[in-house]
C-alpha cells in the first residue's frame, strides 16, 4: 500500500479532491460540483465518498487531509457560515467530520493561502520570501508571504484582496458591499464588464453569441481572435486589477505577484495592459521592483498540493 | 548603574536622542538640529557625543540603540542616499558607526514601523499579535504586525497604506499619483476637504478665520465647538479613512487598528463617525472583530520609545 496525503481544493464552482505523493505529485483526482450543494452535511459526505473511491482505486493509505476553502477557519476547522461564494450557507464542520471518518490529521485553510503555499514549495516562488498569490476565479482570492512566512492574521483570514473596496459605491458584490475588486476582476466581473460594453456594441460581436451567458473563457477566445469588444473587456479588467495589485504592494512590498485561475488563461489581452497599468500605478519607491507572473503550476495541482502541504506544517505559529 | 536603551527619532528638522527605561519611560533626552547638517559623518558623530553625554549625566549603561528615520533600510542599517527631507544627501551607515562605537545592538527602521514596535512593546498592542499602526500627520504612514512579527517586505518598504489608491483618478498626491488615501486623511487632506466645504458655506464659519490657511488643529477645535462645516470635514475624513482601514483589514486580518498623530487629537468628531463607517465597510467575516483605538503613548515620547523598541525584537531572519 502506498501512502498519500489528500488535498482538497474547494472552490465556488468545483471541489477537486486529489491524492498527493511524497514528492508533491497529484496522482489521482476527482471533481464535485460545489455549486450544486446547498446542504453542508451532504457535501462533506460526498467528499468522504470521493476519498474512499480514490483510496480504493490506488490501493492507498492516507496520512492526512488538507483542505483549501473560501472563508476557512484554521482554528475551528470549519468553513464559516454565510460564505459569499457558496450556496451552502450554514457553518460546515468539515475537519471534525473527516477526521472522525478517516482518523488522520485534517487541516483547513483559506484556498488562496494553500495555493500560495503550493507556489512557495513547488512553483514560481521557490526562492521568494515576499510574494502575493492572486487567484482569479468565481471570486478573487489572495495569499501572501512576507519575510519568508505565510501571513495568517488574527483568525487566519488574512489575504482577502478580492474584497478590497476598489470603487467606493461601485458594483454590488456577493458579500453585500459595493465596489469590491472581485466585482470587476473575477470571472463574473469580466462577464459583467463584457455585457456592459456589448450593450452599445452588439454589432461588433459574432451573431451567434449569447451575450447574456457568454463565459469569461468565451470572451477570452474572442479577445484572442481580435474582437474589439472582448479586447476592451480585458483591457478594462486589467486597469481595475492593476490598481488592486498596486494597492496590495503598498502593504507587503513583494517582489513577485503570481496570478492563477481561469481568466488568466487568456494571456496577452489581460497581461499586456495589466503590466503597463500596474507599473504606472505603483508608488515610486516600488517601481521596477515587482514582477507579475502567471503561475507555472497547473491551477488545480497548485491548490491541491498546497492543501495537502497544510498537513505537513504548522501554519499558525503564534 | 542603570540600564537604558537609546531611542533616536531622526526627523527632517530635529533629531531627538533619548534614554528609555525598561518600562518605556523616556528619562532623558537631547535634541540636534538635523537640518543644519550636510555631512553624514559629522551628523552621526554628534549623535554619538549626545549619547555619551546622556550616559554620563544618568550614570547609565546602554543595552541597545534603536533609530527611527525617513528612508531607513532595516536590512543594511543605513539611511538611503537622496532622502527627500534631509540635507545630507549621501547614504549614512549610521548603524555600523554607532555599533562600532558603543558595542551594542544598533537597529534602524522607518518611523511608522518604529511606532508600531513602540505600541507592541510599551503601548496598546502589548498582548496583540495582529495589529496595524496608522499615523496621521503631514502624510499617512503605517506599520503592521502579523502573526506576532513586524512585516518588512522585500526592501523593508511594507506598510505604505497612505499611498493606497482610495479614489481612482481622485485628488493629486505629492507622490505624483492620484486618489491616495493620504490626500483625503492626512492633516493636509483634512485642510483640503475643509476648504472645499467652506467654499459654499463660508457664512457658517467664524468671520476671523482664514479659510485658506486654517490648520487641521484649528479645524478640530472648531469641530469640537460644534461648527457644522468643521464637523462635516471630519465626518467626510472618517468616511474616507474607514474605507482605507477596512481595506487594510482584508490584507492582514488584525484585531486592533491604532491611530496616532495630530489629526487624531480632535477625538469624537473623527472617531465616532470613523468607527461607524469602519464597521459598515468591513467584510462580513471581520465584522465585530477589529477595534479602532487611539495610541495611549505620549506624543513627545512615542517616536523615541518606538525607536528604542526596535532593539527588542528578533532580527529579520531571511
Amino acid at each position: 500500500m502506498d501512502r498519500f496525503t489528500v488535498g482538497i481544493d474547494i472552490g465556488g464552482t468545483n471541489t477537486v479532491t486529489g491524492l498527493v505523493d511524497g514528492s508533491g505529485n497529484v496522482v489521482a483526482r476527482e471533481t464535485l460540483p460545489t455549486a450544486e450543494y446547498t446542504d453542508g452535511a451532504a457535501f462533506v459526505e460526498d467528499i468522504a465518498q470521493t476519498i474512499l473511491r480514490l483510496e480504493a482505486a490506488r490501493n492507498a493509505t492516507i496520512d492526512g487531509i488538507g483542505i483549501g476553502a473560501p472563508n476557512a477557519n484554521y482554528l475551528t476547522g470549519t468553513i464559516g457560515a454565510g460564505t459569499a461564494n457558496l450556496m451552502i450557507k450554514e457553518e460546515i464542520p468539515i475537519c471534525r467530520v473527516l477526521r472522525e471518518k478517516f482518523g488522520v490529521d485534517t487541516v483547513i485553510s483559506n484556498d488562496a493561502d494553500a495555493a500560495a503555499l503550493g507556489e512557495r514549495i513547488y512553483g514560481s516562488a521557490k526562492e521568494c520570501d515576499n510574494f502575493i498569490l492572486v487567484t482569479l476565479g468565481t471570486g478573487v482570492g489572495s495569499g501572501f508571504f512576507a519575510d519568508g512566512r505565510l501571513v495568517h492574521g488574527r483568525d487566519c483570514l488574512a489575504g482577502e484582496l478580492g474584497h478590497m473596496t476598489l470603487i467606493p459605491g461601485g458594483r454590488e458584490c456577493t458579500c453585500g458591499r459595493r465596489g469590491c475588486l472581485e466585482t470587476y476582476t473575477s470571472a463574473r466581473g469580466i462577464c459583467r464588464t463584457f455585457r456592459e460594453l456589448a450593450e452599445t456594441n452588439a454589432s461588433l460581436l459574432p451573431g451567434n453569441l449569447d451575450i447574456g451567458t457568454a463565459t469569461s473563457r468565451e470572451i477570452g477566445d474572442l479577445a484572442n481572435q481580435g474582437n474589439s469588444v472582448a479586447v476592451e473587456t480585458f483591457a478594462k479588467t486589467a486597469e481595475y486589477l492593476a490598481i488592486g495589485l498596486a494597492n496590495a504592494v503598498t502593504f507587503s512590498n513583494p517582489e513577485i505577484i503570481i496570478l492563477m485561475g481561469g481568466p488568466t488563461k487568456v494571456g496577452d489581452p489581460l497581461l499586456q495592459p495589466l503590466k503597463r497599468h500596474f507599473e504606472r500605478n505603483l508608488l515610486y519607491i516600488y517601481k521596477g521592483s515587482v514582477s507579475i507572473e502567471l503561475s507555472r503550476l497547473d491551477d488545480n495541482d497548485a491548490a491541491i498540493i498546497g492543501a495537502a502541504a497544510l498537513t505537513k506544517i504548522k501554519p499558525h505559529t503564534t
